[in-house]
């Protein structure tokens, strides 16, 4: 079996019977009945990914950046300049970036994974070289990645997750770092979900309207190029339709994404999504193995008007909605205290009988 | 002077020329303009608040949850009995309820103030007994408190910020506990902003159907019986109408977190409100001395009504929506760290020269 297989195969599903206890523990703590509204589902969420109540505290956390270029850059999709992908790993590197700070209000450590960044990175502490190519090719006009390519990228997720849950890691956090890779995003998600490119293209960091208008044309030529489309008998249920659209319009960190979180899955550990990249890969990871989807919590809702469709396909509601736009794992590691406050109650709060107060519903 | 006079003398507006110096930063960071939505302006804002930009970092922070009882209570608003704010007094000091939980989660301290529970309290650590009243009288048969009351009332708030701050405090956090509650909450909120009281009456903690129309009843009554209503001549910017309508419907909590929100202001530390309750008290403060509200971050929106109203009124854009309804401060302290990160960006984040990444705009 490949790494991915075998992941796969190991991926169990929530577990039904911890969450029941969730959420009979959550009705004798002294609050009333569904008072903590979304985060009374987070915490039930966390016992069936653990399989026991109360789950582990999610901490510490990892966020994981995987960082590559796009072939479609050269249709310029995007104002960025392409070596921007190079220059901010360094700032991820140097601590200097927005997830850097973020990572370190949350508590979380970041590692910076070379997935496919189309310039050669010297050696960092912090940097795990793992390039499986120089960016991909341009996904308008042909596949992104070989078969082979995307396997590998994948595998590079597995292999990074499974190394942070062994070094401690109790949470995962998904990064990403790609200049153009909103328009890999809008196009997988027309791929997994059906959707129309004008409904889910967006501005990405910023666009004008000439330029996000051709960015829509870009995405549904990707999908003709690539017969993504269900007039072409494509069907992302099946297997390998659902690896074949991850390698044709994807970007090596979205694969990588994939299998992090399948990893973080088959391991029962909880994986918050980051924004709209994290959302396309985990609609790729929930193709291959649908129960990945009960290990994922929605980190945030970005700006990109794909995400919302890409939540709503995943059935995850967001935890953070401030209209963030940035990636990098910003609105994974925002949501983080959220998700940690969400356990702690199941940890420490006293329940009606223990604390001597009257249950109204008694 | 009383002190709640010489507090509003000293409360100066936001900082315009600090806020002009963050807006400016932010833009130089390496992240795309406007990509931390809205939490560029908590910084922005907090920079108004310290009058430097980069403002201070908003920890320690400090959470008060001012308990007390409410006449009201007899006209069987809320299904809990009343001695549940006493036992929920007992379970704060001892650590149980969901705010010490939060509290833990954010590094922040939590000091309880007994300013009109109906019975008697022992002493006890982490305790300011500051009785004003064995809680207020029944707003819809008339004031609920005397001038003198609530003006007591508002000092111990004014105190309680005041020696928080001077133990350390860079961040207040509103909390509260009162059965009965959110009855005077709506009735504040339909003095203060013109609203109807079927618009801005909820369900509190749990109400059925029947007793949610007895409640709207009540407010609307009280509001009759204290003639709080624009054809009563009754109007909330006159700074005695505003007193009096916190007086006449308002809880003993309501005036010492108004009190808590203008000795804030005043020290120009920022405080971050919790929901409904503290929603209603806000608009209180706001009303005798405008300014005040700068020096606010909403800290979530709450499921009640008349929580979106009350923030509408008061300018502010909610950071946490998750459906809490708890109050205790929870919903202030959950934002804590997205404000504390907010804040960290302007002090760790590189700039585009400083990292070397090539900005789109230039």
């Amino acid at each position: 079996m490949t790494p991915l297989d075998e992941t796969i195969s190991a991926i169990r599903p929530a577990d039904r019977d911890a969450m029941a206890r969730a959420r009979e523990h959550q009705d004798r703590l002294t609050k009333p009945r569904g008072a903590l509204g979304a985060l009374e589902d987070v915490a039930v969420r966390l016992a069936g990914v653990a399989g026991v109540c109360p789950p582990p505290m999610p901490t510490p956390a990892a966020l994981a950046i995987f960082a590559a270029d796009h072939g479609v850059h050269a249709q310029g999709v995007s104002p960025w300049p392409q070596e921007v992908t190079t220059q901010m790993v360094a700032n991820f590197l140097a601590g200097g970036a927005v997830a850097n700070a973020f990572a370190a209000s949350a508590g979380a450590s970041v590692t910076v994974v070379d997935v496919g960044v189309a310039s050669d990175l010297p050696a960092a502490p912090g940097l795990r070289a793992r390039k499986v190519a120089y960016g991909t090719a341009d996904l308008s006009l042909g596949p992104a990645m070989t078969a082979d390519q995307a396997a590998a990228a994948l595998a590079v997720g597995v292999e990074t997750a499974r190394e942070l849950i062994e070094g401690g890691a109790r949470c995962l956090i998904t990064g990403d770092m790609g200049i153009a890779n909103t328009t890999a995003s809008a196009a997988l998600i027309c791929a997994y979900t059906g959707r129309e490119a004008a409904e889910v293209t967006g501005r990405g960091t910023g666009i004008d309207d000439a330029t996000h208008q051709h960015k829509i044309g870009v995405v549904r030529r990707a999908l003709e190029a690539n017969r993504l489309r269900e007039t072409d008998g494509f069907a992302p249920e099946r297997r390998d339709d659902a690896l074949r659209a991850l390698a044709s319009v994807g970007g090596l960190e979205h694969a990588a994404i994939a299998g992090f979180i399948l990893a973080a899955a088959a391991a029962r550990v909880p994986v918050i999504l980051d924004g709209v990249i994290a959302g396309s890969a985990a609609l790729a990871a929930v193709a291959l193995a649908p129960a990945a989807a009960s290990y994922c919590v929605a980190g945030h809702r970005s700006a990109e008007p794909g995400h919302a469709a890409t939540l709503d396909h995943l059935g995850l509601r967001p935890l953070v909605d401030l209209e963030l736009r940035l990636g990098e794992g910003t609105g994974g590691l925002l949501a983080h205290p959220l998700v940690s406050a969400a356990v702690r109650v199941m940890h420490e709060v006293a329940t009606f009988d223990s604390a001597g107060v009257t249950d109204k519903e008694r």
